[in-house]
């Protein structure tokens, strides 16, 4: 079976914070890194498809370091312009080379620091795309077994995951999984499409306490109905807006304040 | 001193036959590497940046390795209209991380069919500029410190390469002499520019009896006036046009009959 | 009504003959246009965003004007490697501005030479997107109306392409129906699938009588079952394989012996 | 002669003052239009190959409209990692196309607002290049002439504008004299190179005096040492900056101060 090794070794009351991080490319500026780092324990960093540069690439991995931050690879579709957010009805074989291309370059930088690559996560689109489609979920999982020296793939952790799990599985991939509290759920465990209203939480406070509620208690309330379950081997908050290190150091405390470790996997 | 221990651990009357490949991007092709490759102990596969894309980075590996033929990364400048060839006054930081970066993800594709990357050479502009310029050349071999796990970097076998060996001596990389035998020299050692009549060699039995001469005599007639003296631990031809596989076959074959075995380094 | 004027003021046994051209990019080739534009009467240049680039579309509006052949615009999505193929969910304003973008690139080269710009028509995915998503035939219909000059878009001739002649006739902008007889018809009027055996014609005697019949008849055998009508102010044939300048030859022969004026339209 | 005749026909004690202008790509940001404009005349858009983007294009020129400012093109070099200040040594009929593409394409944002083409500036390396390289000036000279409508190309005015005007006149261009008021100039009357220190001035009340000088007298205090001339039909001041509002605000108070009427020539 495919469960992660790591899952089982840890004592479940330790959680991992996480943001996506080093999305600036050339000359534009996006995010704050080095103001949400001393927050964070592990970093989703950008692979110059959907944003970042080498440079970048190099600058973020060395500046997680410095913060004791785990990294890992942010693989997205191939569309500065859109971010990423796009979808691209990509041949899955191209995609699969796709996401081998950006984990590899992005692993050799952290190789050059010394360290290990810690994990892989889909950005964006290709993200969504890796819930819903077993293909793009498949290539995904390819290719984190071919590029990813052994790295877990984060995936959404609830019942909108089981594709990404699956494929994970069928790849020999270990799993992590991820919640959102910055994000409102559905009551069927898929995240609130960002155009709706309500669908980000801004709030430190409110995010944090969803934050406790999700690693505590594994559910939270759906945007829509109800409550959805969710599985929280990792915490992720967005670093894209000024209030991003407000937000992480609010989960952080209450994380900690909860009782739970405030600390990466593996 | 950095000279490459396979260097000397070798019978000095063996030498590899190398092409670029992979210079194919999305729709488009160029050159014909399966019938290229028959004649090829090596090839320098475009990573991305000057040609390439990631599932033709994928392809071009994998036939490589089904030939027998050693993988080496060519990176260039981020230039796919230019095809690398055009100059570009790249800070020399940002260099090093695009040429890590393009490593990397040759460096994946490799991995991934469980070989090891081979060399790194750099393409077209990079590599003129890396003649010439110090700063680029240390970027170039720093890059190959960091990201090439031990590959060597293939320098301009001459006095013109002096720059490139330099560098790679203060990275700590490992280097092999090249020599183009399809190429006009001059008599300083550099290429004659491709601007000039006579700089690029088409016929096969001249380009194979140049190839003779490189790595018998270590000198070459110059495309301006004498001799140029010349070091070919590997020698290049281009692929880029339709009598390639006529030109690696003759040079092949006009080696083999001088009585040195063609077969790659390391 | 958005009937074109120049569709009623013409003969009606007037057929034009095109194809897409300017679709190499930066060193690589693709088609050969030089031999292809003798026979046709109006092409579809390339604009940068799936293929072609600025020297490329310069080029390629000389060779027409020197042939006589009329220039129109072909702007496509944002999509280089993939050729423009790949289905890309841009934002609707997204999409109008790089259509407007494309359209305006291309006018610039067609006045620098004196002449006016012919057509517009959408590429690939692009194209297959406008049949089918009001909201991106809107996009584009709204582009050539802001870029255009006056130019007319090309939509499909026949039922399947009613959403585009809706679009064009709420933005103003005149239509010339298209058909295809190097590719096979869906009896519902839609063009059969690439991915379908039998989906493309390449024998250049079957490709003409196609084109006969539908610009004689109005009609065509469908690939699945019956028939399909199809409306027909110009043919489309392929220029990116080996025969493309024999299809062409025979379509234009096959035309004028069935009593067709092959000439373009205004 | 080549002298702008709208040069000669206007009241020489009016000035008009420009910024760049549209420069945010995609998800990034960069520069306050919004808030810049109220106090400019002219602005110098991007036009997508070193910042920009269609969507922002249309944008740009919407919002320059609507507060009276006048449109220039402001194509570069094809190099949006490096934001178009890395020079590449781009052959000059690719250099002519990319420019006319980017002309065209601005062009047409700009035709369906019902406006006319105000204007063509340089971006970054291309406009030094073209101060220095009779090639690239002409590159630049005939793309405006094939491509801007009749619009002038804005050069450097003093000393080290005499290529760029020499240019202008090969190829039938009007010219309008600039002086940056922000930026420290060489005895020779170059810009200071933004590498030493001192080469940009951001305080708001320097810069204004600096710009009266410039206006009033024909001549500035040179970085290096004694003074230089500069003539300055048209003031650039920055907008890359978070004072650049403040900036523009402070040099058209003290031009107007000064007797001059700020607004745009033509």
């Amino acid at each position: 079976m495919n469960r992660a090794p790591h899952e089982a070794d840890e004592d479940v009351r330790t959680v991992d914070l996480n943001a996506d991080a080093g999305e600036s490319f050339g000359p534009w500026r996006m995010g704050d890194d080095a103001a949400l780092f001393p927050y964070l324990t592990s970093v989703n960093v950008a692979c110059g498809f959907h944003a970042g540069d080498p440079a970048t690439m190099r600058h973020t991995v060395r500046l997680a370091l410095e913060h004791g931050v785990a990294v890992g690879a942010h693989p997205g579709y191939p569309d500065l312009p859109g971010f990423g957010r796009r979808e691209l009805t990509m041949d899955a074989r191209d995609l699969h080379a796709a996401v081998v291309y950006q984990i590899g370059a992005l692993h050799a930088f952290v190789r050059a620091e010394g360290a290990r690559l810690h994990h892989v996560k889909a950005h964006g689109a290709l993200h969504h795309r890796s819930a819903v489609d077993d293909a793009v979920a498949d290539a995904v999982a390819r290719a984190v077994a071919d590029a990813g020296g052994g790295a877990p793939l984060v995936v959404l952790g609830g019942p909108a995951g089981a594709r990404m799990r699956a494929a994970a599985e069928r790849a020999g991939v270990p799993v992590v999984p991820e919640a959102f509290p910055d994000r409102a759920y559905l009551a069927d465990g898929r995240l609130t499409p960002r155009s709706l209203d309500g669908a980000w939480i801004g709030d430190p406070d409110r995010v944090a306490a969803r934050a406790v509620r999700m690693v505590r208690d594994g559910r939270i309330e759906a945007w829509d109905e109800g409550e959805t379950a969710v599985e929280a081997r990792t915490l992720c908050v967005h670093g894209d807006h000024d209030g991003a290190p407000a937000v992480a150091r609010a989960v952080r405390d209450a994380a900690e304040a909860a009782g739970f470790r405030v600390a990466t996997y593996r």
